[in-house]
């Protein structure tokens, strides 16, 4: 078989392969967005079928060999050899794992998801334990069976954030976490307090809505290639670059929790749709992280929507909308959205104590995956280190261990990926704004397209041509280092706090 | 291996087949309520990969032995028998198919479907005539691979309505179509029309789709097991009883059109909701046939939902949302959902005129099956026999030859399903009436489970234990005959239009 033959085998696998993660996706979607209540356990059935399949396909020996010839052939130009060694990656890995665990992986993660629904509902960790136990059980089971030398956690974290291991994370965190601290407690001591009051001005549903879609339309979100609803927990998946789906919720008194939210989502949502249609289905055209998604979401959330420029182009169009925040001045309004406090809700976090939620989370699940902490004992783990990290004490575990849906879906090692997103996303920034030296001036005239031109070319075209490190590197000139992140906050909050 | 381990076996590939096909339902119904418009491309790429997993997993050789080895075991109960029986009538015409005639069925099933709403829109039957042409080519040799001994035709009917013939059709509708023509005539002859106006009076969407739930509510539908949208061509779909998706479509003059097609459709979604749960998966727990499942419809939409008794009810409840149909008299608005007429389009007929528009497409479609027709020629073909059978002729394709989805996606031997669904429907309301003496007086005070809970008992709960035909002469004690269906016709309209 010539290498082009070959080729095309792998593309027409790696095609199929696609299509069943895209319909899984979608299926993932429907259950939060659309499913009628009681579709839950025979949904999950078909969940778990389909897991199977795709692990099935995936590990076909075929494909193996396949892999293995292509591997060694030298003809290969550079995006046919990433795309033989991104799906070597995922064979890899799936190989080691037997379709039983697979299948059973998708069908207890189906069943916890409705149990954690109903558990944070009722603010009931109980409910929830043996379904977080048995998925512990599970996960550990997976991190045994794709060890590589490093730690059960860095067989987990592996798979969201290739390449990086806890050595790397600890030192990273290690940097950031007394920086942040720092920052949080100048913060709290300065008596330059925003008005929280001016976010919480009620502006009805349909406004919220219509500004939001007005935003995304400028940031570049193509709506004949997507959508937006609502979902209690927001989301954004990419079922194909030309559909892409995200959600948010809506409360009329806290604009900023539905606004930032599809500001991110949207992040996302450019990424996917980024990705090149054509290539579509080969394996170099998929997200390299998550990390890197991240990267997307938080640099257009914080970045862009929470700076001065920003607002100064749409707080009056946001106020032509909502006459009641037609008395609300510029700085006002900007120090405002960037209004610090120490809070128990990761997701409502601002982008200084955010860290610190998710190093927190980061502890806690290396723990449970190592074993060195008891599904038993972590409501109360959570609230001593949310004392010891961030200063306050959740009142229940609705607002403590059980706010985040991760777990219940098997989701473990993926939480540092939203740390390292912002720390990319500083980095990126930096670079953007050397190489697009008007880029304040025109997000100050709503003009987005030249930084999302940027980053399609830097990011969401390269797919995963490149491992994470590497993208970033070539994208900024640079290994990924905090100080970028820390620079900006620093800079950005003593100016916005006047410490 | 003991039978029931092999029954365990069995039902363990059957609850995957189901799974799969209950995705590909998900999907379907994502496609048209859901999904963003360029979705469409990388959308069939998904679906053409499902059907030829599905396909794969059916034909699997160990499946045909373990059926082989089951249809001679005298062990069986005879719900598992009938599982093995279904099963195996689904194997048998599963080996029959090529993979590539599969996969190629579904690729150009969905791209004809995109192509049947752009031309439908423009009503330019030239731009979908190549995907009709392409598509008609596979059915044939489709046909071809299932045909066993009966015609083309036969053959792709037969998966529709198992057991059921052309032969029989012809029988069928050569007592129906003269004596519908007859009715038909006398109807239009006669003085006393209804005021068309009564139902063009403007109804706002919201309170039509109020008015519409509460009737569903009613009927026995559970909101936490299925859902209610808008779809260009309403439908219904189970993907589990547990999730069962029906559409509508809305117009402020038409409160006819959107009111009754929620009660068609839920009619089918009743049957899906009725199917037993704790069975789901086995061959057995799914609806037998087309036919019976437009039974159910047609039952609800026209011999419930547009008799006296009904309104009795429904009229005041519906004025009072409603006030501008306040004034109108019950008898003058039963009169006016009856309104017979010869008109262009089939999902808005009256239940007269209704069976004409089948026996037109049946006729044509055998037709092009048989190679007696050619496409181009389809047009003029319909036109002349609309003129024929109904006295009218379409100005253009949209309200002609353009207006169903069915061809678009590879349904070819469906439309005598309806008819048959209207002959079953007449039939099983006569013997309700006789198992339930006060059932008319049940339905004039808002009562409609006890009708639910006899058509679960008869129907629903039956799932696919008996062939069609059997369960319908089980059901009401004689074999299918148009007879009824033309008597509670004439009598009905003989009535309504003093004839």
């Amino acid at each position: 078989m010539s290498t082009e033959a070959k080729l095309q085998e792998l593309f027409s696998r790696s095609e199929e392969l696609e299509a069943l993660r895209g319909i899984g996706d979608g299926l993932a979607w429907d259950q939060e967005v659309m499913m009628p209540k009681k579709g839950g356990p025979l949904r999950a059935r078909q969940i778990s079928v389909l897991a199977s399949l795709s692990h099935e396909r995936l590990t076909d020996p075929a494909l193996g060999e396949l892999l293995q010839e292509l591997s060694s052939d030298g003809e290969l130009n550079e995006w046919d050899a990433a795309s033989v060694r991104e799906l070597k990656r995922q064979y890899d890995k799936g190989v080691r794992l037997p379709s039983d665990l697979v299948r059973e992986l998708a069908l207890t993660g189906s069943l916890a998801y409705e149990a954690w629904v109903e558990a944070r509902q009722k603010s009931d960790f109980a409910a929830f334990a043996p379904h977080l136990e048995k998925m512990l059980q599970l996960k550990r089971r997976q991190a045994q069976c794709l060890r590589n030398g490093g730690t059960l956690y860095d067989a987990l974290h592996d798979s969201y954030e290739p390449g990086m291991t806890s050595a790397q994370l600890d030192e990273l965190f290690a940097v950031l976490r007394p920086r942040l601290s720092g920052l949080l407690g100048r913060i709290q001591e300065s008596p330059n307090q925003p008005d929280r009051g001016l976010l919480q001005r009620p502006v009805a549903v349909d406004v919220q809505n219509d500004f939001g879609r007005s935003v995304l339309s400028a940031m570049g979100f193509d709506w004949q290639a997507g959508r937006l609803d609502v979902s209690p927990h927001p989301f954004c998946v990419g079922i194909s670059p030309l559909d892409v789906r995200m959600t948010t919720r809506y409360s009329e008194t806290q604009l900023g929790r539905a606004f930032f939210g599809m500001i991110h989502e949207c992040g996302h949502g450019l990424y996917e749709q980024g990705l090149e249609a054509a290539r579509f289905g080969q394996p170099v055209m998929s997200s390299v992280s998550l990390g890197v998604h991240e990267s997307q979401s938080r640099l257009w959330e914080n970045v862009i929507a929470r700076s001065r420029a920003f607002w100064s182009h749409w707080l009056p169009k946001l106020a032509e909308r909502a006459p009641n925040l037609s008395d609300v001045a510029l700085d006002d309004w900007v120090h405002a959205v960037n209004l610090v406090e120490a809070s128990y809700i990761r997701v409502e976090a601002d982008e200084v104590t955010y860290g610190l939620h998710i190093i927190l989370r980061y502890e806690i699940e290396k723990a449970l995956v190592e074993g060195e902490l008891e599904v038993e004992d972590l409501p109360e783990v959570w609230n001593d280190k949310m004392e010891e990290y961030l200063g306050i004490r959740p009142g229940n575990a609705a607002e403590g261990v059980l706010q985040d849906t991760h777990w219940s879906q098997g989701l473990v090692g993926y939480f540092p990926t939203y740390l390292l997103g912002n720390v990319y996303a500083a980095q990126l920034h930096a670079k953007a704004q050397q190489d697009l030296p008007d880029l304040e001036q025109q997000i100050a005239t709503g003009r987005m397209r030249p930084l999302l031109d940027w980053l399609r070319q830097k990011i969401h075209r390269q797919g995963s041509l490149y491992r994470p490190v590497d993208l970033i590197s070539r994208a900024t000139g640079s290994a990924p280092d905090s100080k970028h992140l820390l620079d900006y906050l620093e800079s950005k909050y003593a100016a916005l706090y006047r410490l």
